[in-house]
């Protein structure tokens, strides 16, 4: 391993998520040596991970090796290690295997499920931030319907057959969808289940969907996820879950055997360390340089990074931030290397939008909103255009337009070993 | 659940492997209720599982959902499920979640890894006859370069950069001829290390691989696995193995981390139990029908039913000897119902091939005798034809046309949560 040769600066990147890897390919041809750190071997594309949970897509299909991307990089080194802490003292970081002495650090650690200290809750409810946990739900709800099958109580049986989501954002919308269309092409495998036994339930706590978008797309979602059969339920919050019943607000209950858990995400804990200050999201703050308060050194980018835009409103956590945080990141560096002034983030909003399922979506994109069969194809071909690698874009195309024609979902597999 | 309904006999068939899944299919239409129970929900194309194992398929290319094989199959249930025992005495079968009734049971159980009873082999090294093992196979072996690359003691890497396969039948030669490939595609990964740590060893305890096939092929094989970098080792048998150096026949010793297991099969466990008979691979004794000689309404095929040929050799754990007995199974089992006379089994044996690799293969089919690009292309397009599913074949004809031309392996990832 060739680490820090001809005295370059050597710029250590933890995470090659969206932000991370961004970083490490905005770096090439620079002089500095750069060493990209992540306890995966792959680049995950999180945005389609709720097409693995719901079967649709399998592993490979949104997963890329990064050595594969960085192959061409000559002043790129990779380490697969989960970093263990960061000690700023001393120039290092801590991983499984090794210290890694750095000049400049650049951290893209992402964010992880929040569930809020509720333990019983983390214990019994599925997140969606990785590929195990995407596989995980799939198992999970395919085998729910195999016992359900041979399930002769019918109040266990409703149990087995009643999925909920809790959370109203992109991710519980999408996953909601995706889940009543999987349970519809389920239905035809299973013609001895009643379909009225099957449920599919979204929670939020606030009074409507995607609050980050207008209140007209969320009225919209709202009837476009009625419509494919998913029971919303609005001012509605979890306080209790023991893997068997929900404890809902105003003391409601709701029997189910799965709840995924789409409520709430936070910082990374590695960086969590850095800073006392509670934030919400238990994300850090990052001066508008995008370095740290208290290391100049260290950039902090992505969803671990608290920066308030010029509405006081911390900025989303979302891959376009990560991204347009990595070029500035990049160029910040580079400028205190060679000593010259460095510049503040200025976030550039696209819009964002989120798939309700088949011919369904709502975007609010370059100040205009649309929804309905155009906003759905955007959303594909916008999702389709930034998987890394033409295999995958092939690969994928054919399994979405083997669904939309034929109404299936190839990833119908129950596969064990997955330490469920 | 309806099982039984009509008073029709019913049939209960254990395995959905190629003998299994056939033997349900003929029964389409037959005045009878079949229950096909199997432990996954999927059937698997296995001759195709060294390519999931080395990174270059994905395990939803060769497993296809059994429910949606069966769909339209009004008289067929599937049960998925973990089949404990036989109780011939009360004409039930035992699983997991409840006692089946039959009138008459047809077991296409298959054959599982055989280590011998050497625990310690069976610890430390990997069978090759699930997903689930294909997987372990696949991220230990990525794992291996992603620790060589950061280990600095000589002797240790060259232990992990040391891939051993153990057998000279079909799945060690293709298995030794994939992981030669794979290697030559990782070592672009890795520019730090240096090819010459990185071996490739096949043992065989006879004096030739593929004993099955004439000395001609196997003289072939042999050289073409050298040309790709597999040292062949012939007359060499594995007496230990502690994870880290195996222990081989006339004291040699050879360090490695991976010993990839392919020296032996035997009936699964379910069936041993039918019979205290000593029979190779702990088969069980079959008549001419198909039946076992203890109970007439029990039908036993495939890999764990033993029956020799003409010239009294036991017929080989191929999917053909499954199919064709799954064929003549249904066939008797029908005519016993109806009382009329059972007919032998006569095995129409098509020939045998094995893929060495990238335009190399041997095969012998129809007693025509050709090797090289020829039987590749013909062992391509025959394993391509019986793969389940047009999505299937479609989505693994890419994959290997694109390994074809960019010499890569798209499903390089390091998956956690196997268990490993």
């Amino acid at each position: 391993m060739t680490i820090n040769n001809n005295h370059l600066p050597h710029v250590v990147i933890v995470g090659a998520g969206f932000g991370g890897l961004r970083a490490a390919r905005a770096l090439a041809g620079a002089s500095v040596n750069v060493t990209l750190i992540d306890r995966n071997n792959y680049h995950l594309f999180q945005p389609l991970l709720y097409q693995v949970a719901t079967a649709g897509l399998s592993v490979d299909e949104i997963a890329y090796p990064i050595r594969g991307i960085l192959r061409k990089q000559k002043n790129l080194t990779f380490i697969m290690s989960e970093v263990k802490s960061l000690n700023l003292k001393e120039s290092e970081i801590i991983t499984e295997q090794a210290t890694i002495p750095f000049d400049y650090l650049l951290l893209a650690v992402g964010s992880e499920t929040n569930f809020f200290n509720n333990t019983e809750l983390q214990q019994h409810s599925y997140g969606l931030k990785n590929l195990q946990e995407a596989q995980s739900i799939r198992n999970h709800i395919l085998n729910q319907f195999e016992k359900a099958v041979l399930e002769k109580d019918e109040t266990l049986k409703r149990a087995m057959l009643t999925f909920v989501i809790a959370g109203g954002g992109p991710t519980g919308v999408e996953m909601a969808g995706a889940i009543a269309e999987l349970v519809r092409v389920m239905h035809k495998d299973y013609p001895g289940l009643d379909p009225q036994h099957i449920q599919v339930v979204l929670l939020e706590a606030m009074d409507r969907l995607l609050v980050h978008l207008t209140l007209n797309s969320s009225t919209a979602t709202t009837k476009a996820l009625a419509t494919k059969g998913v029971q919303v339920r609005l001012n509605t919050r979890v306080e209790r879950y023991d893997g068997r019943v929900l404890q809902l607000s105003e003391n409601q209950q709701l029997p189910s055997n799965t709840l995924i858990w789409a409520a709430g995400v936070q910082a990374a804990s590695l960086v969590r360390e850095l800073s006392q200050e509670k934030l919400p999201q238990n994300r850090i703050k990052v001066l508008p340089t995008l370095q740290i308060p208290q290391d100049e050194r260290v950039f902090l980018i992505g969803d671990a990074a608290y920066l308030p835009d010029q509405h006081g409103q911390a900025l989303p956590m979302v891959a376009p931030v990560a991204m347009q945080q990595a070029d500035l990141a990049v160029k910040n560096l580079l400028c205190m290397i060679e000593s010259r002034p460095l510049h503040p983030f200025k976030y550039k909003d696209l819009g964002s939008m989120a798939t309700i399922g088949r011919n369904q979506a709502v975007a609010e994109l370059f100040g205009l909103r649309f929804r309905g069969w155009l906003a759905w194809l955007v959303w594909l071909f916008v999702h389709l255009m930034q998987l890394v690698g033409f295999r995958n874009r092939l690969v994928v195309l054919i399994n979405w337009a083997w669904q939309y024609l034929f109404y299936d979902r190839a990833v119908r597999l129950i596969e064990k070993g997955d330490c469920d």
